[in-house]
C-alpha cells in the first residue's frame, strides 16, 4: 500500500490521515473534500500531502480508498468509484450504518474484475466534526468494526489490499472486529445510537424546561454536564444515521421509554433497587 | 465559626472537612459517622481533627454542625438536635432534596430560643461514594443551593453563624443561589435526578440487552461510557431522593419518555432536525 486516497477530510478522514503518518505510513496521502477549504486545513495539519481536484481522480491512483463522508454520499461516491476502478483498488469506508453499504458493495465491487470494497466503521467520534478538531489518537483504543464477507471472490490484489487496511488499522491503535452487516446495526443501534438519541432528547427538554434560565444550568454540574453533552452533535451527522437505521433505532428507543416508565411507576418500590443494581453491573469492570 | 461537627463522614462530609482546612479554616472539626472506620479514615485524611463518641455531643461541642448523611438520616439528626441544641447553635445539611428538610427546620429550628437550620445542598458528587474519595476541591466551581426562609425568626447568634457558613461555602470554591424549597425540588428533579434516573435506565437496559457480551461493551467508546458512567451510582444514595421527590421525578421521566417517543416516530421527518437543533442551543455556550 503506497498511495491512499481520503475522499472527506472532515473529523475522521483528517485523523486517519494523521494517524497514518503518526504509524510511520510513508507513502503518498491525497485528499478531497467537497469544500475545499476543509482539505487545506487537513494538508495544512499534515494528514494529506495534496488535494485532489476530484474525487474519481484522487481514486484512480490511489490502491486504497477510503470513503470517510456522509452515508448518502458514501452510497453516492461507491456508485461513481465501481465503474471507473479495477481489480488493483480497494475501496474501503467509516460509515456508521452498514446494511446499505455492505449490499452495495455486493452488487458494485467484489468480483474478480472490479476493485475489492472493505466495510468499515471506526467507533470514534467527537460531539463535533471538521478537520480542525481531528487528532492522530484519536483511534488509539477503539474498536473498528468490519462487516465484510469471506465469500466475496475479488481479486487477488484486492485481498492483499484489504489484509494491509486493517495492518493499518491496527498500527493506528485500534482493535478490528467483523460483524455480519444487519448485527452490526442491530448493535449500534444499542450502543451508539440510542446514548446519542437519548442525550439529544434530554437536551432538548431541558432546552425547553431551563433554557430560559441559564445561571440554572450550572446548577446540574458535571452528571448533566456529562449526560447533556453529545447534544451538541449536529443533525448533519446523524440524518444519515437515522434514515439508514430507523428500525433497529426505533426498537431501541422504544425499550428506553418502557425502562423509564418502569423506573417511573417503581420510585417507591423495591424494584428501584433491582434497576439501580442491573445498572451497577452494566458499568462493573 | 470556631468548632465545627461534621456528622457523617461520606464523601461529601469529608470534603467538606478538606476544603475548610485548604481554604485555611484553623477552628476544630469534630466528626461522627455511624460506622467509625470511615470516620476514622476521614481522620487520617486530615478532614476532621477527632472523632465523637455519639452525634448529640459533637453538635453541642460545636457552634456550626454539617448533616451529610442520606435525607431520612438526616430528618432523624433533626428530630433528636432540636430539643438538645439551644439558639448559640446552627446546623446546616446538604440534602439532595429540600422540601421535606425545610419544613422540619420550620417546625423543630428557627425560633428565637432555638437553634438556627440552614437548608443546604452542594450540587457536587461522584457517581461512588465513601470518604477515600473525598477531594478538598469538590465544591470548586460547584452551585451551593440554599432553601433559607428570611422570614425565621432565629436568634442573633444563629444569624451570624448562618452568615459565616455561606462565607465559608464562597471560600470551599462555591457560589450560593437561594430558591425556595419547592421550586428547588422540581429544578433538582430535571437538572440532576433526570439525568441520574436516564443513566440508570439506560445503563440497566444495556445489561438486558449487551451484557452477557462483555467485548460488545467496548464497541460504544467514549460515548457510550459517559452517558453510562453515572449507572454506577449506587441505589443507597438515591433510594431517599426517589422518596421524598417522586412526584416531581415522576414527571420528568414521564416527559422524557414522551421526548424519545416523539423522536421515534419521527427518525425521518424534519422534525428530527428541530430537536437536534433544541438540544444544540442547549450546549450553546
Amino acid at each position: 500500500m503506497e498511495r491512499v486516497a481520503i475522499l472527506g477530510t472532515g473529523l475522521l478522514g483528517t485523523s486517519v490521515g494523521l494517524a497514518l503518518r503518526a504509524a510511520d505510513f510513508s507513502g503518498a496521502i491525497i485528499g478531497w473534500n467537497r469544500n475545499r477549504a476543509h482539505a487545506e486545513t487537513a494538508q495544512k495539519m499534515g494528514a494529506i500531502d495534496r488535494i485532489a481536484a476530484d474525487p474519481i481522480a484522487a481514486a484512480r491512483e490511489a490502491q486504497v480508498t477510503l470513503l470517510a463522508v456522509p452515508i448518502y454520499a458514501t452510497l453516492d461516491l461507491m456508485e461513481q468509484l465501481a465503474p471507473v476502478l479495477g481489480p488493483e483498488h480497494l475501496v474501503t469506508d467509516v460509515g456508521s450504518t452498514k446494511a446499505q453499504i455492505t449490499d452495495a458493495a455486493d452488487r458494485l465491487f467484489n468480483a474478480p474484475d472490479r476493485a475489492g470494497f472493505l466495510p468499515g466503521h471506526p467507533m470514534a467520534g467527537k460531539e463535533r466534526g471538521g478537520a480542525e478538531l481531528a487528532d492522530a489518537g484519536l483511534f488509539r483504543g477503539a474498536v473498528w468494526l468490519f462487516t465484510d464477507f469471506p465469500a466475496w471472490h475479488r481479486s487477488e490484489q484486492a485481498v492483499t489490499l484489504a489484509r494491509n487496511w486493517r495492518e493499518w488499522v491496527v498500527r493506528m491503535g485500534a482493535r478490528g472486529i467483523d460483524l455480519e452487516p444487519r448485527r452490526h446495526d442491530e448493535l449500534v443501534a444499542w450502543v451508539s445510537h440510542l446514548p446519542q438519541l437519548a442525550a439529544t432528547a434530554l437536551s432538548a427538554l431541558l432546552e425547553s424546561e431551563v433554557g430560559e434560565a441559564p445561571e440554572l444550568k450550572d446548577v446540574g454540574g458535571r452528571a448533566l454536564r456529562e449526560m447533556t453533552r453529545l447534544g451538541a452533535s449536529p443533525f448533519s451527522m446523524w440524518r444519515d444515521i437515522a434514515h439508514t437505521n430507523t428500525e433497529a433505532i426505533a426498537a431501541t428507543l422504544q425499550a428506553l421509554e418502557q425502562r423509564l416508565a418502569h423506573i417511573r411507576e417503581n420510585l417507591r418500590t423495591p424494584e428501584l433497587r433491582e434497576e439501580f443494581e442491573k445498572a451497577n453491573r452494566f458499568r462493573r469492570e
